[in-house]
């Protein structure tokens, strides 16, 4: 299977996608050391007192950023990795999944820097289209075994 | 793989609900443009201004039942995936596939039209059996190389 | 793929791990009836009333136990699963795996019981080790495809 070329493809992608999120998970934290502001009393025990319990609106925003990658990251690395599987030409399949990554890192961009709408919005949309080009490819070769 | 009868009959049913989710985001997004309540300032600003960046109870309710589908659609993915390749019969592989997308569906009805309870708890717990039965099968095949 | 041992290997961790979160789930609906504090109003209606629709700070920890799972678990499940398929070697493999499980049961531990800082946020930084050794491993080895 890693010596599919698209899979191999796909798995690229994948993984520094999961990196970015990772990224935004670290970016998160060090947010909250940085404003003081702690979802979990004994964490603001440690650094400061109960009173740091308390939220704090840009992290929210990174809480989001993180979130919105969960309901489209996760779901893209299942689509991608079985449109790896039923035979897509290489430069096809890549440009499905660098289309949707660079509109992934994008969105992280226009959300952690609050940039104005609707430049976060578009960058959804443009990384949902070779999701739903994936999903309608996958779903036309199996429907035969549903 | 794709050729693999078992796992073509859970990547449709699979994406399927991956498709489900998409929809529940979709609707998140329409009723926060038709109830004008906003998460970010900088789409409140877009659409009115700052005085629609606020909660409404049926954004979080549609936000609730997405997070839900996310405990418990993406775990099935796995679980599906690799209870595929374990040999399973066909029949009952479907039957596994078929009652957790059904429960799925049903679970997203009930929590978006707010049904009585325990509506959605039951469709929760309906669709949980297959993905515990599948965790079973597939721990007591691989349990001799842990 | 299912003979594969390393990836059998990874199939018991990572169906472990899905377990674990679904104990998660059920802690919190445990907790949600024991405390009688409910996120719909549907539910609180069955259990005794509209003032029984409220948060409560012991559910809340256990939702951000259940996020930071799907924020690092599901992210494990595919690095992990691609991991094994780049031949490594079993013991060096399990070692990740373990590593990596073990943390993430620490980690629900700790934020369970609430445990002093910084004992869950070690928890989680030795989770992440495993998989950004992993993350490295599969960017060296299929870069070439980009």
């Amino acid at each position: 299977m890693i010596r599919n070329e698209v899979f191999s493809c796909f798995v690229f992608y994948g993984v520094l996608l999961v990196m970015k999120m990772y990224v935004i998970a670290i970016v998160t934290g060090q947010v909250r050391l940085r404003k003081k502001a702690f979802a979990n009393p004994e964490d603001a025990m440690r650094h400061g007192g109960l009173q740091y319990h308390r939220e704090d609106p840009y992290v929210e925003r990174c809480r989001r950023a993180h979130l919105n990658d969960m309901e489209n990251i996760f779901p893209f690395l299942l689509l991608g990795a079985i449109y790896s599987l039923i035979g897509p030409s290489l430069p096809v399949a890549r440009l499905h999944f660098l289309a949707f990554s660079v509109a992934r890192v994008l969105h992280s961009v226009a959300y952690l820097f609050a940039l104005r709408a609707p430049a976060r919005s578009l960058a959804y949309i443009v990384g949902q289209i070779p999701c739903f080009s994936m999903a309608l490819q996958i779903i036309l070769a199996v429907a035969v075994y549903a």
